[in-house]
């Protein structure tokens, strides 16, 4: 048999960049928990957002069978990437191998977390705040990256987290920011969706914020625009937005 | 906390019916197994043909993970049902709690088994020989269907199989069945695919038979036509088939 490893690839930034975009991107995901009696796998579809660091978050009611299972062991596996037309196994997508973390309704970080998974999936407004649904958290302790058929890699949580030191100061204003730039730069956010992002169609705002970029909704579609560096400053979020707005305009002609 | 068993509902025929449309109707599925070391679940996607008794069958490389865990350990977990446009937990998909079963090469079902996935997916032609790639039957223990947000219900392997004393032989004379509808009988092919399956465009030839149906396919489209009854012998299939065709034919007046 060959060696597996001689099918891994090297780790270089285009296959970092891939799995950002698939993390990123994925309105929803294949979770896989372990179930509480004898440990079988089980795998359910769910939708998904992201926390400010990149990592996934779910929101899922205690009276599925996927919850059951990872309230009784943290540890899952979920598959991003959504397939589309044409050949399946062409589109590329990844696991992430987590530990799931509830996020309570005490817990500070809650607030956030909540704005954040409405704005991207509006209609779980309908249920979120019922008894017996929770986020949770899925941190990501590995990754496979399959590019497509033969291009496969290992990827460990440093290649796909965003870390920032503006992270904690960006999660607090961010509901703000989102907010006016909506409100108040609705061209700009236009010309984001059709210049930066590619799309031709559809009425976008913003519904996230963060160090590394931010992400656009429109109805059931999805956008992510990532920055050229990561911002290590919040103060530096105004001016990031305003350069990408101008420079977009000017690539107009 | 809500029982759990009042968010079930009973199962009845339109449960079963739409169960069996997902089964029969996905060209590739999430797959759950558990990974050798430490029994991590993992999550990949897998594309998916059917066989004569529409338990699902997959074509893996020995390769890859998801094969390590499944050789392992032959309990895994498939999730069918492609999501499409739209909100994602809205589409109905069916979850498999199933036990892998490897299907050598010597294994009187293997020829059999392998024309079924090749002529669903054409392109795995590419690489279905080679020494590391495998077919493994997946025998569902049971289910969970859920058709939409709210609309669950638990499935038995009677359920979702198919089980008529006919499928051995059908078996035997599917290859030479399939080419003749295909070469001889294009006309009514074309008539299943349009008329019956409701396939606007696309040029369709059928790609399996059993006692309970057929499939079609179009490049990377899939179509399933359900018989109105099971066939109990293989006598009836080409009479059924005539009669298919000339209700199609009249019901365009």
């Amino acid at each position: 048999m060959v060696d597996k490893k001689q099918i891994i690839r090297e780790t270089d930034d285009e296959a970092r960049a891939l799995a950002r975009r698939l993390i990123s991107g994925s309105r929803y995901g294949s979770l896989a928990v372990l179930l509480p009696k004898g440990g079988h796998p089980f795998a359910s579809r769910t939708a998904v957002a992201n926390d400010v660091d990149r990592t996934p978050v779910i929101l899922v009611s205690a009276l599925s069978e996927h919850t059951s299972g990872l309230m009784h062991d943290p540890r899952v596996s979920l598959l991003l990437g959504e397939p589309g037309k044409g050949d399946p196994l062409a589109h590329p997508r990844i696991t992430l191998q987590c530990q799931a973390e509830k996020i309570d309704r005490e817990d500070e970080r809650h607030t956030h977390v909540r704005s954040r998974f409405l704005r991207r999936h509006p209609k779980s407004a309908l249920y979120a705040d019922f008894p017996d649904f929770a986020f949770f958290r899925l941190n990501p302790v590995s990754a496979s990256l399959n590019g497509g058929f033969g291009k496969a890699y290992h990827l460990q949580p440093q290649d796909i987290l965003i870390e920032s030191p503006a992270s904690a100061s960006l999660s607090e204003l961010e509901d703000s920011a989102v907010e006016h730039m909506n409100n108040d730069h609705a061209d700009a956010v236009a010309i984001y969706a059709r210049i930066i992002a590619g799309q031709k169609t559809g009425k976008w705002s913003i519904s996230a914020i963060d160090a590394a970029g931010f992400e656009l909704v429109s109805g059931d579609r999805l956008a992510r625009v990532e920055f050229e560096t990561v911002l290590e400053d919040s103060s530096r979020l105004a001016p990031t937005l305003a350069e990408l707005a101008k420079s977009a305009r000017e690539s107009q002609g």
